[in-house]
């Protein structure tokens, strides 16, 4: 019997539903764990099938979004079903763990040297980032845009269109190879002091609002706190991983133990990150940014290395030379490709939740629209600014663009607002929808520009 | 500045502690999953430091389950410090997962054609290891030990003892490299088939306690689907992975589509099980077991592949072949190796939290302990003899102490019991003991049975 591909699957649908139809009552144990791997089965499905953009050139994690934004409101169509992903914890949880991962590969592909190099104009890039931004919502789109609101509820909004969140910049570098390059250097660079400079701007806009004055010794102790964490933790951490990782790996050489030490420091140090107040992705990728592939030459080179190795042995003096001058980039690159299939497996889940967010029936106001768009030409024309702040012989659009998602972190710093009564509802939309757009432009602009600078 | 090792712990620790004292409240978000990224440090952590016992010859699985039942009974020593661990639903999640992903790892790594040539063998195998020890608790071990208790208690008892957990058997197998072995498929068979006669007896016995009487329908139908979930998902499922992979390859050949495949299938397989009355395992070492090697040939051949290859370009032909055999193996195992870090970080997170809710209190009630420990010897006894009835050529210790743990599969039947109200809490605290026992018992045996075979 030959089946074509819709049969088969006519077939296995049928087969699945008839499995379901007669459930027996299952015995003990949660529920919700294994209704979780369903969940993952769909977000995984989605995250692929929204890879498809690739084949326009788009970066996967546009497709991944777009992907989760469309099963995220087919609710508005009547069609529930996705609605138990919005409100599965488990699957927030692998989501974050799958951003925190995605930073903590970014940063082990970085170079805590090539990053010092360009220290100082990501230093710039994210002053005017921050700065700019700030300024043009605080005194000029707050007030125009939403006349009669508070002093309070217009400190707010300036410090919401300061923020950057990185994770989708870096995961567009990522998908087009390009973390290696000085413009994706100066934008994590400055994306960790955008971080560091929010979480001060947040410190002092609450303490205004609580208490009517800035409170000098929170803002030094945040600055001090921070500071310690990425260079204190840097260094240190610097100090011990090299004899840690030694004495590891004599306990046991293998791929097991290599991994266990790196994501140990990974979550390790993204677990102290939100303890100060910083972002835990930041957090995770100062830690990969810290674990330099010298920590783990002392573990075993991969099997895979050797049996080549072994092959040429008998072979010609250049030939054998070539083979070993692969195997020792793969022994160091080893920790890279191992991280890799777990990032693989979670980042697509928390790009697929981040497009499930999106509420498009909050797109159905028409003046929040509006000032949500103007807001969000102001968001982006401030960030298109910083970048070309970063000094002569890079693309300037490039960085500016990368600067422009404003993510999670925006959001932290408008949940904080409405938390404290200073953002309304209202304001608060307008916000979510700035948000949205901001990540939703990025991928696809950064992807021609990259495309763009690579033709000529 | 020079400093040692322990100098730089400590100063580090010096760090670590200064950063907590000086905790900044957080800004919005969940705190609980920064802390769960903690406690991951923490099962890592002991996981690695209790794969010392490796040093020893043992499987590293025995040493997380030190591990983790060292930590968890640090409260009776008044350090409450890991408590929060246990309490922790998303480490429980990860750590089903990580069993899952372990099953699924296992069924990649066998080969379906190889068990289908040992299945009457498993057969015998299960049959015999689900019925002598259901006999010998219901009948004898129970009354004799436990007088006075129901007819039902004794039930459940017996069917308690019939359990097979799988998970410890295959990662001492796997820690091994025996998954290839005779011995390891007859008893990944028989543990399917277990679970399989498990269910139909649990749907029995909780039917004898509920109406008096053997539901036949419901028997037929548990065995019905239970096949149909085996077999009919197999072939099924065989059926429509080949070209469903040509197409997805299609789409995206590369290693981020394959890995999204796979996991997909396994953990849908998982749900599937579940949703019927199987254990996820099953279902997930199903899957794992469907997917032949053959369905990711269409994919991309992992890049460091292709370097080698292109680096033998110019050799000797008897040079290029060797490379290309081993790069030919590389590319059909690549499925395996990016599934492996998954596992790698997640299995061992289960069994540190199997370990943690080992409860050293009840070994203080001499009774139960007494109680325990016979019980314990009549389930291993059981599982022993069915060893037995593998055939010739094969170690049958070997196989008899493979199926020896009961694990979580021996709690559901207890819990079961309990939920029912036939079980009480005597009874319950003696289970748990044997399943403890059982448990802790086969690694460092098994383990020694595995070394003494290969001397020989």
């Amino acid at each position: 019997m030959k089946l074509n591909l819709i049969q088969k699957v006519l077939l296995s649908s049928a087969f699945i539903v008839f499995s379901f139809q007669h459930l027996i009552a299952s015995s003990g144990g949660s529920e919700i764990i294994p209704q979780t791997f369903f969940w993952i089965v769909i977000a995984l499905l989605v995250a692929r099938l929204g890879g498809f953009v690739e084949k326009f050139g788009q970066p996967a994690v546009l497709g991944e979004l777009i992907a989760g934004a469309i099963i995220g409101n087919m609710i508005l169509i009547n069609v529930p079903f996705f609605e138990g992903m919005k409100s599965n914890e488990y699957l927030h949880f692998l989501a974050e763990m799958g951003v925190v991962i995605l930073l903590f590969q970014v940063g082990l592909e970085s170079n805590v040297q090539d990053m010092k190099k360009v220290g100082f104009k990501a230093l710039l890039v994210a002053s005017v980032g921050v700065l700019l931004p700030f300024m043009l919502g605080r005194y000029i789109a707050g007030p125009m845009l939403m006349p009669g609101l508070t002093e309070h509820a217009y400190l707010f909004l300036g410090a919401t269109l300061s923020a950057t969140s990185v994770g989708i910049t870096a995961r567009v570098f990522k998908d087009f190879s390009m973390l290696h390059s000085k413009e994706s250097r100066i934008v994590l660079g400055a994306a960790v002091i955008d971080d560091v400079m929010g979480l001060v701007l947040l410190a002092i806009v609450s303490s205004i609002v609580q208490t009517g004055t800035i409170s000098m010794i929170q803002v030094v102790q945040t600055i001090g706190l921070s500071i310690a964490l990425l260079a204190g933790g840097t260094i240190i951490g610097g100090m011990i991983a090299k004899p840690l990782s030694k004495w590891l790996s004599k306990l046991n050489p293998g791929s097991a133990m290599k991994l266990g030490f790196a994501l140990s420091i990974g979550f390790a140090f993204a677990y102290i990150a939100h303890m100060i107040g910083l972002a835990p992705i930041v957090g995770a990728f100062t830690a990969g940014l810290m674990l330099d592939s010298v920590h783990f030459k002392n573990f075993q080179e991969p099997e895979y290395v050797s049996e080549f190795k072994r092959a040429v042995d008998d072979a010609d003096k250049h030939v054998q030379e070539r083979v070993h001058m692969i195997a020792e980039v793969q022994h160091e690159k080893h920790i890279e490709h191992i991280v890799e299939p777990i990032g693989q497996f979670l980042a697509p889940i928390f790009f697929v939740m981040m497009g499930l967010a999106v509420d498009f029936s909050v797109f159905m106001n028409g003046k929040t629209i509006i000032t949500a768009l103007v807001l969000t030409v102001i968001a982006i024309v401030g960030k298109l600014v910083s970048g070309f702040f970063a000094g002569n012989g890079v693309n300037h659009w490039l960085i500016g663009w990368g600067m422009v998602p404003r993510g999670e972190v925006g959001l932290i710093f408008a949940s904080v607002g409405r938390a404290l009564g200073v953002v309304d509802t209202t304001e608060y939309s307008v916000i979510v929808v700035v948000i949205m757009l901001t990540t939703f432009v990025t991928p696809p602009i950064l992807g021609s520009l990259v495309k763009r600078s690579r033709i000529s």
